[in-house]
């Protein structure tokens, strides 16, 4: 039974409170919406379903030496929902599923655990769920709370990870599989659904590995989750968060685009969030058209100095100058620093700002620059990890935990849950799991092998980057600039998909 | 007629471009959607009106100096519109009418110069409307445009000042009444309507008195703008621009509030856009409830130093680490620096954690605070400024530029458009103007007495702060959190009033 909600001068209140925390605080009239919006989901999901197996697979590289470090999982299949005349998945067991949020938050974590719980509640009536508190220090300490119907309501379409919160540790040393067997064994689970990013699910499939090795009854499924964009392959198209996070962000920049036109005498240097990759800045620059973008990436591969990089703005800028324009919008990613050797750990636009302005000082000496630059530094990052989810991502968070739901029922582990065909409507999404083991690789860290999900970084022959980079001439000198607007939840955009994703979807096709 | 727009992959561009800038780029969907937004207006402005005196007026203080600054202009009533059987104004005058943007942007003034037009378009056809450019300098140098219904169309409820943009120059001395006088008789100007903040609309009765004094027939209206919100009076309920601006920080403000209760580690200390008056902060405050509200006014009232700021701040620190909070969000007005005087023109919440770092490791020196600080900084500003208008901004605007219209068609000179009864449905509010010179007090200013409109300043007595002090220990202590979301122009709180005018509102009620 859901809580009842009082209404508080535009505000509603949640009254009954079986925990504090979220429920002891009050609800904005956009969030107390959102909660009992009627999430689409996919229409397999909607049906009896039953799950079908692909072929066997393989790895992302060195599939002799994966094989090696998972002789119980390698080669597993993939899987698939299919609607069925009856379900015909785990009959009629109870199952006790735990959950636990690995790592930096992203919009839509609670979707995952309402949908595995729905899951349990639709299909496999009188389970169990436990969400493991603070992110696997939770599993390993075997600090839960059991996640009921009340519980989860008030956070259903909201951001954040407060229902159980997250953390950044890691279950990966013998002692620490040992600690989350016992409280595998304590709970009785059967299986545990690991919400992370690429290191929280290697190290989910070497948990489901051991479990299996010792025959232990507990599996282990995975979500993908950062706003970094950076975990993806073929099957699993994008990670969750990555559309609410790039939609506020593109936000902001597109006000302080209309803003840099309106006052005409600013250079905004926006850094963004998105640690290693570049996924963040291209996907707001393809929505925002700003004047200078870097991407790290590319700045590797063209084994760019830092002073290519500035030397890159300041004649952009010059340019401008000469057309009248002195204002501008410059996006960095947050990631520079991993590009460029130089740059230590500090605020790079504002290390940028100063570079610029000394070397267009030089080019004032020299003659060839006579306008005045001033900077203004930004930083998009916390405002964006923890918005509310987009229609997207609120869909596509409940299909994987849903999904999550169906795979543990029917026995499978050592799967990341994968929804596909993501530019259709959300009715026509697939829903399945993809072996973890095929998204892996190997690298040599202190001298021992060791599996890794490879970070997707940004390919420079993919489909976004080379429509930004067929675009960004045209996009220094002229003012393209789009305001994106702030992301609704009802009528015109709110249904849209992330540029990047529409991008690549459509060059896979 | 409207230009014709092209669908492109989401993306409507604007086809035909009498003008460059922003007709030449390209919009988001949001921004499409809202061009053609069906606009609630004031009754009173959807049929034939005529215009009602008050009795005379007064000043808001030395109303003698005043009445010796304005001769011709001081004591003016306040007017009203009012429903007529048939329109009784100006009769068959075809005007010519110039429009000029002053100062910082504020979201909505394209649509005040919309309400102008259409004013002109539907009750004084064959009107001429220019736009001086770049802000006074354009009224003064005579740089202007004439504003057409192509030209303005892809403006409409659209954020930013670039249709005309605008500027800081000021019209004040004799030499610049001249040239402002020269514009006049060149475009042989029947009105101006100045759109600014508290400075512009003093120097925009200054002109009025000027013009009227030497029997010219231009007349001036000001129009209240500022996101800051200190231009108001009891005529005067808010300024244009910060419902929207203070909805944009709260949504980020919001956003960073789950982002701390979800990680658990951090403090952020959010500094606002807003200079002297702390009205944005408080706005936000009321809308978000964060642990710790610095209030500029109060902060000057108490004379509170740099250290009993620092020390406000890291008691509630420690009081909450008591609790196991080690997080927080702390909001901090610009203006913050007008007020400490130590203070000097540097990043306020930088120093401020600064502070709060070394007063917290004196204190676990002194064993009375165990648990570790991590401060984050962000300024909210340039963010706010340009967004798209809330619905409240756009109706508003619209508001005060048709009825800034009807002021000059019916003769009027040195008011300033005013809509009251804001909290009512748009419906229901009122359109009329008042006298400038009854919102005027005297300074001396390098030993002369100047006329200005006094900023209105957070009233510690006032409605909104007295509910912020009620509040504010438990907010500290507790977690009461509100995230508003992101603005809705559709569906539920896309027609909500901000706080801080429903309670100053009902408190006068």
């Amino acid at each position: 039974m859901a809580p009842s909600f009082v209404t508080n001068g535009g505000v509603a209140a949640v009254k009954t409170t079986p925990f504090a925390g979220r429920l002891a605080s009050v609800y904005s009239e956009v969030q107390t919406s959102r909660i009992d919006h009627a999430l689409p989901v996919p229409s397999v999901l909607r049906s009896p379903f039953k799950i079908v197996d692909g072929p066997a697979s393989s790895a992302a590289g060195n599939p002799d030496e994966i094989a090696k470090l998972f002789p119980n999982l390698f080669g597993q299949p993939s899987s698939m929902l299919v609607p069925n005349g009856i379900d015909s998945i785990g009959s009629d067991q109870k199952l006790k599923i735990g959950v636990v949020l690995s790592g930096g938050q992203a919009p839509g974590g609670h979707n995952v655990i309402c949908g595995i719980f729905d899951y349990l509640q639709e299909r496999a009536p009188g389970s169990t769920l436990y969400g493991f508190r603070g992110g696997p220090a939770g599993v390993m300490k075997g600090k839960y709370v059991e996640l009921t119907a009340d519980y989860i309501y008030p956070y259903r379409n909201q951001g954040g990870f407060d229902m159980i919160c997250s953390g950044r540790d890691k279950i990966e040393t013998p002692e620490q599989f040992k600690q989350a067997e016992e409280t595998a064994a304590k709970l009785d689970l059967d299986g545990l659904v690991v919400i992370g990013g690429d290191d929280s699910n290697t190290n989910a499939c070497l948990l489901a590995e051991n479990f299996r090795s010792k025959n232990l009854k507990t599996r282990v499924i995975g979500c993908p989750k950062t706003i970094d964009g950076d975990l993806k392959c073929k099957e699993v198209p994008t990670s969750f968060g990555f559309d609410t996070a790039c939609k506020i962000y593109a936000e902001m920049i597109g006000n302080v685009m209309i803003d840099a036109r309106s006052t005409g005498k600013y250079y905004h240097f926006v850094r963004l969030m998105g640690r290693a990759a570049s996924h963040i800045t291209l996907e707001c620059a393809l929505q925002t058209h700003p004047n200078i973008t870097i991407i790290g990436e590319e700045v590797a591969a063209k084994k760019l100095t830092l002073k290519n990089v500035t030397d890159y703005m300041v004649d952009v800028i010059c340019k401008r100058a000469e057309l009248g324009y002195n204002y501008g919008v410059i996006l960095i990613p947050e990631g520079l620093i991993d590009f460029i050797p130089e740059v230590a750990k500090i605020e790079t636009e504002k290390m940028l700002i100063q570079m610029v302005e000394t070397e267009l000082e030089k080019r004032k000496q020299e003659g060839s620059y006579k306008a005045n630059f001033k900077g203004q530094s930004h930083f998009f990052g916390y405002e964006g990890r923890c918005g509310l989810p987009t229609n997207f991502d609120a869909s596509y968070c409940y299909a994987l935990g849903y999904g999550a739901g169906a795979l543990l029922h029917s026995g499978k582990t050592g799967l990341i849950s994968s929804v596909g065909n993501l530019c259709a409507p959300v009715e026509e999404w697939t829903v399945g799991g993809t072996a973890l083991t095929s998204m892996m690789d190997v690298e040599r860290r202190h001298g021992k092998l060791k599996p890794v999900i490879k970070k997707a970084m940004v390919e420079l022959d993919g489909a976004p980057f080379k429509k930004f980079a067929s675009l960004r001439e045209e996009w220094a000198i002229k003012n393209c600039y789009i305001s994106p607007g702030p992301i609704q939840f009802a009528g015109p955009a709110s249904n849209a998909v992330n540029h990047t994703l529409l991008l690549e979807l459509g060059a896979q096709a």
